[in-house]
């Protein structure tokens, strides 16, 4: 197989952790005879500085006209605690996702046989966690308009939702439920927010076309309880993009590593892949950032190309490294443990 | 001392747990010879159904005159099942918060040594958590303009924020800070909303007037992670109303039980105690409910009036119900467990 990945490594660890996960790719195209012609564009605080936007119009033709996208992470500091900036690296990742049109954001949650006591959950209640968030990635109160009144004083931001953008994302929902174990979850703040009451509304319409898929509706705070108190009590849930943003993020420690957890943005034509982690500056440049959450994210780039042989050649030299040891500092527990680089090597060399 | 209370018991198990604090709290009446008297109004559910609206006037009247509100909790799936729902529940929690100024929710969150075990959190990780939310409660998304467009079609909901509230709110978290470990965290998500980065702006600009307290900013999603990760790193939290939602009950957890977490709501002449969790409809009118969060509420309650051994013996008794298992079933962990009637008439008797 021919394939095109357009390769937006980004600021922080971004260009470290891509660089683990290409090599992964390369391997696996070696071995399994693909052709994967990589081509790099900028993007983030790294486009920032090299031509004053986050998002270039190059790297949108580079992204469009990829196969797929492999990314890796973006934001950096320095914008963080300036918030008068003008141009920020993130509205580079928001305005890729629109032109994308990458409207769901697809993030498994599962446990590493081998790591699931250095999670900060119980064993008991996170083994055996198989849950996907799907979030919603191009609508909602991080697209809607925002600024300033009063000289100012006041700041808005606005929630909107339209129905077809609930609908689509509850699609795609409901069919991975049908195909898992048809228990859908719809997390919203209905009993507040009126386009909260606009999804509720929605995938209450929706329903009778899905007749073996149980549906319920929580509210987003019970939820941020309820998910690491019993994770195994879900398996897809829908919610908005704010929503998404929170929840995937605590989901993350179910796994008992944010550096493990990989996702895919998908849509349209082109499908985007990135570690759910950020930018990590403060161990930018060191090489100790672990680099799995992105060759996991490769993993689910072949996995939607139906190569299931190339899949599991990834997960299984990911799950080897993790019970051989041959990590990086963060899973190592004090150990011995190995740099981003080295890590990269090895599960390239064992593929 | 004479206290006026009001006395909102509101819906679900609300009645249940708030006749168990007022059981409490006239027995710390006796024995401290102090007069309370209990004004009792209706709120939520209850409210909407006996005279149309969940937060009537006289309710209002009975609220501002008093010394402070002994509140229940609020909601009904009735309402949470029907998106068209013209009048519901929360409404009257949200409009009693506004009406009486309580512009900030205090939420601690605290381990209690008996349950450490019981909590999906392991013990080194929470052992000695001593952290305080400080929710918005008054503004935010919680009070823009909401509403409908296109025929319904697409919904939006406005989360605004004015300098002088982010202010108030963080003057209380900087004050508190001060009388703590001098940590403060400002919670919000400043890489996309606008809103967020006034609040930035804004707690920035007052660093200076509290050189003693160490400051940093962090965003929701991090924190929605890093709270159960690792909860001793944080002392005092400010954040939006919406956030502070999410967080308080996210943070619940980490004790181990929603049904022990009381709170405080404050901000002009009359403050509201309540306990963090919400009606709990599937056991109302069961004598199950956990009612040690209400009277914990009940003790902040003191706490504020100064009333320092009346709040120690109260912490006292629901420490020594724990220790010796007099406990509802949803802290027996399958063992003897005991009616929520027979917990207040315990504790009652045991102060
Ligand atoms: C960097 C930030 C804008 C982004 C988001 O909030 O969507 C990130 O947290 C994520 O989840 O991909
Ligand atoms: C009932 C609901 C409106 C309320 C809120 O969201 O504020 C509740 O969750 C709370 O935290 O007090």
């Amino acid at each position: 197989m021919k394939l095109n990945i357009a390769l937006l490594a980004g600021d922080g660890i971004g260009p470290e952790v891509i660089d683990q996960a290409v090599k992964v790719c390369d391997a696996i195209a070696t071995k399994y005879d693909h052709e994967i012609t990589w081509k790099p564009a900028l993007t983030g605080a790294a486009a920032i500085d090299a031509v004053g936007e986050p998002y270039p119009d190059e790297t949108h033709y580079v992204c469009a006209n990829a196969d797929a996208v492999l990314f890796g992470a973006i934001g950096h500091p320095r914008f963080d605690n300036d918030p008068s900036a003008k141009v920020r690296p993130e509205q580079g990742l928001l305005k890729m996702r629109q032109k994308l049109g990458l409207f769901a954001n697809v993030r498994p949650t599962f446990t590493f046989p081998s790591l699931i006591d250095k999670s900060p959950l119980k064993r008991e209640r996170i083994e055996g966690t198989d849950l996907i968030i799907l979030r919603e990635l191009t609508g909602g109160i991080y697209f809607g308009e925002r600024g300033r009144k009063d000289n100012g004083d006041t700041a808005f931001d606005t929630m909107t939702y339209q129905r077809f953008e609930i609908e689509r994302l509850a699609k795609k929902g409901f069919e991975m439920a049908m195909k898992r174990s048809k228990k859908l979850c719809c997390v919203d703040k209905a009993n507040v927010l009126e386009s909260s009451r606009l999804w509720r509304e929605t995938v209450q319409g929706m329903e009778k076309d899905y007749p073996e898929v149980v549906v319920s509706y929580e509210f987003i705070d019970a939820v941020a309880m309820r998910l690491i108190q019993w994770p195994k009590d879900y398996d897809v849930i829908i919610t908005a993009n704010l929503f998404g943003d929170i929840l995937t993020d605590e989901a993350s420690v179910i796994s008992g590593s944010m550096g493990l957890m990989p996702s895919s943005s998908v849509g349209s034509k082109v499908s985007l892949y990135e570690p759910i982690h950020g930018s990590y500056p403060q161990a930018a440049g060191k090489d100790i950032a672990n680099p799995l959450a992105t060759v996991l994210s490769a993993a689910m780039l072949f996995e939607d190309m139906d190569l299931t042989d190339e899949v599991e050649a990834i997960r299984n030299v990911v799950n080897k490294s993790l019970a051989e040891g041959f990590v990086t500092e963060d899973l190592a527990d004090g150990g011995k443990s190995y740099k981003t680089s080295e890590v990269g090597d090895w599960l390239a060399e064992n593929i």
